[in-house]
């Protein structure tokens, strides 16, 4: 008989331990996130003007900063029973190889063959278009891992679904088009002439390896122009962040069920919707003063939007056509270098963290691609987990204030998100095996430029 | 407070509930496998021979006939924690889907970066190796699978790992060395010219795609070469067959629980490392006279082993510098059409496996290719999972016995092993997406040239 208050390698909870709502953490933020506005009249979106693009129970969603438990569907809760709960695993290889007196938590959402946290809120959007009758959705991804997952999801509802997939991507990952196919999805590399939007991006910038943000600009072109379909997005949406939440709550309760309090909590972020997702209790307690945590936002050097963008109102998309979200942005037509973390390759960020950051509940740090390698790698070897680039830009800052403990001694108790797996990017690693990737980070004459072509508003 | 009685759709032990130790069938058996020959004498082997090959401790487990309960050495566990337990899933939705009375559960091996069961027995034998004080190991790999996870259970302990990779998986899955490299494989594409044996197989077979036999006997000359090497093998071995017994008492422990009796227990077939671990336990009760259940081993028809097979002493590898073992077996020298699951192109079985069918312990099928892809994506589009070429065998023959049901109406129990996943064989699915798989199975003439000439014994 083991110690029985030893704790495990993994945490899993039981099945009726699984969160039953998600938590908005807008409900508790006494600075709410700016409203979107219309790109024409530059006055707040209404719901009327945002059902045009998404379905009707998603702008509720969307729109909503009071109300604070939003109960998840029955339907939803039995899809999220194939895959989850996702373990919230003690990284006991990791700390012995660090020699570190840091514990080391970290939540894998990896465990699905999207090989992300995205298949939460795939579901969740697919779910809603179905129950409205919808035909199908369409969207935009980068990395694949969204894409993927909206592909399941609709596979799993019959919804029919329409990908438009960032080039750089498509190209650097053969395979993940294939899964998709398996899951009966339309995967269009962008940006694309099947679109106009797409044919004015190619055209202004030819031979464009694409960005999110152009493929949000295609999608959302398809959806607004095909009757029965409604675009979905993976990531920088108050809904987004809401149906993510329950990352966060099986962390927290998993940490409960061990009287575990966290110093530091890790993310990586792109759009943010992994970071928003596993925060947001955390971030709650902490915005209803009940505890303090130190919270991490981790993005790539060359895509830096929290750590060198500007807190201002911007266009989501590259094309122009989706509203106005007030984030950090380092400009819609901002396009990175074509770095490996394709999740993480977004000009701007999403609104509530955004407002958090800017109210200083949280803070961001970037860090450049080789050394994120250099983690992942180190993480694989002892915790057996291939994580994706995005995952490993928070791999990299758990081990480095891991390392800071071993130098002052503290005991903390870190926690980071481990977004997914990195099956889809061998060429990725390859790369880095092989000493061809590069560091590359945008020069501040250069962010100026894009800055500079910022909307003007308020 | 949901139903405590209710049957969850994952169901995974605690990790106090994990086997302590390996379960050895052969200690139930009252006709024991038939002893490895020495190729040069035809006596059995001895343990003094054995060890020139494979370090002390796994030769003594491969010899072992009577020990009931091997215990799993405390460095073992704790690597087991890191990717155990498994999930006992009960495959809800593809019951709905089919409309069957059965009740389907899957023991899912896929969560790990090698993508399968392979680990189980990766880390055991690595730890020997390592205790032994040896400088590395060296072995083959079909699928890649069992090289990814002996590469991972190297880099864990610090061991050197050398791969002899099936030429036809090495081309149709060039990232799966790229994984192997992030654990610090040396990874060469077999038959090669780097081995004497694989310079011969080359000059009788040029341009020949390469089998798990050739790149055994690769292997071999190269740990049998090198001071401070042993050689290590994946499956058919009893060895691994014990190792591989962790998944079956998993499987009867998490059914134990809810107190859930199998009718019909099935799992693919290469050289039966899986199949022979899942059923372990089980085997054990059918052989003791406690219970009984249809055991099912399912193989592809282009590499029928068990199903048109003969039960005779072989040689294991192509090469023909292994020991000669009885099993059932197409002739050392029959190398399949390349077909895609590659960890089932094997031209025999495990020993223990074939003498309990020959015993009638179990049955066999054998199915054609395009019928097991068409089973993995409806697999794939309700339970989420996208399957491997290899466990989706497994797969088509579990749909059948469900479907055999509605038929009939029983509500039988079935579980079959879902030992991976195909995140590597995307190159498999995209010839059955677009009608480039072929069924080829092989002609009864063909199969006698081969038994033609096996090697007189007894």
């Amino acid at each position: 008989m083991e110690n029985s208050k030893a704790i495990p390698y993994k945490i899993y909870l039981e099945e009726n331990e699984m969160p039953k709502s998600w938590y908005n953490v807008r409900a508790d933020m006494k600075v709410k996130p700016a409203p979107l506005l219309n790109p024409g009249t530059l006055a707040p979106m209404t719901a009327e003007e945002l059902g045009g693009v998404f379905c009707a129970d998603l702008v509720e969603q969307e729109l909503d900063n009071d109300t604070r438990f939003v109960p998840i569907p029955q339907e939803i809760r039995d899809f999220y029973k194939m895959y989850r709960p996702s373990p919230l695993v003690r990284a006991y290889c990791l700390e012995k190889k660090l020699n570190t007196p840091a514990k080391i938590y970290y939540k894998f959402e990896g465990n699905n063959t999207s090989g992300s946290h995205k298949l939460n809120s795939a579901i969740a959007q697919a779910y809603y278009a179905k129950k409205q009758g919808l035909k199908g959705v369409t969207t935009e991804t980068g990395a694949g891992q969204w894409g993927t997952a909206l592909s399941m999801a609709c596979a799993y509802l019959g919804l029919d679904c329409k990908v438009f997939m960032v080039k750089v991507s498509y190209e650097q990952k053969p395979f993940r088009r294939e899964v998709m196919r398996v899951y009966g999805a339309d995967v269009t590399p962008s940006p694309s002439m099947t679109t106009q939007v797409g044919q004015k991006i190619l055209a202004e910038h030819p031979g464009t390896t694409g960005s999110l943000g152009c493929a949000i600009s295609e999608a959302v072109e398809v959806a607004v122009g095909n009757p029965g379909y409604r675009y979905v997005l993976g990531s920088v949406l108050n809904q987004v962040l809401l149906h993510q939440s329950v990352i966060g709550q099986e962390t927290k309760a998993a940490l409960d069920k061990y009287g575990i309090v966290p110093d530091i909590i890790i993310g990586c972020a792109g759009g943010g919707s992994n970071l928003g997702g596993l925060i947001a209790p955390f971030m709650g307690e902490k915005l209803r003063g009940e505890k303090d945590y130190r919270i991490i936002a981790v993005e790539p050097a060359s895509c830096p939007s929290f750590t060198r963008g500007v807190y201002a109102y911007d266009f989501c998309d590259t094309g122009m056509v989706c509203p106005l979200a007030k984030m950090y942005t380092l400009g819609s037509d901002f396009i990175p270098a074509p770095n490996h973390a394709g999740g993480l390759r977004y000009h701007g960020m999403s609104p509530i963290l955004s407002q958090l950051y800017h109210d200083g509940y949280m803070e961001a740090v970037s860090v450049p691609q080789t050394s994120v390698f250099e983690a992942a790698e180190e993480f694989a070897r002892v915790e057996g987990i291939l994580p994706a680039p995005e995952s490993s830009h928070a791999i990299r800052v758990a081990i480095d204030e891991a390392l800071k403990c071993k130098e002052t001694g503290e005991e903390k108790t870190i926690v980071f998100g481990l977004t997914g797996t990195g099956y889809f990017d061998l060429v990725a690693y390859q790369k880095f095996h092989e000493g061809q990737m590069d560091d590359y980070v945008p020069t501040d004459e250069e962010l100026a430029q894009f800055r500079a072509r910022l909307p003007k508003v308020d």
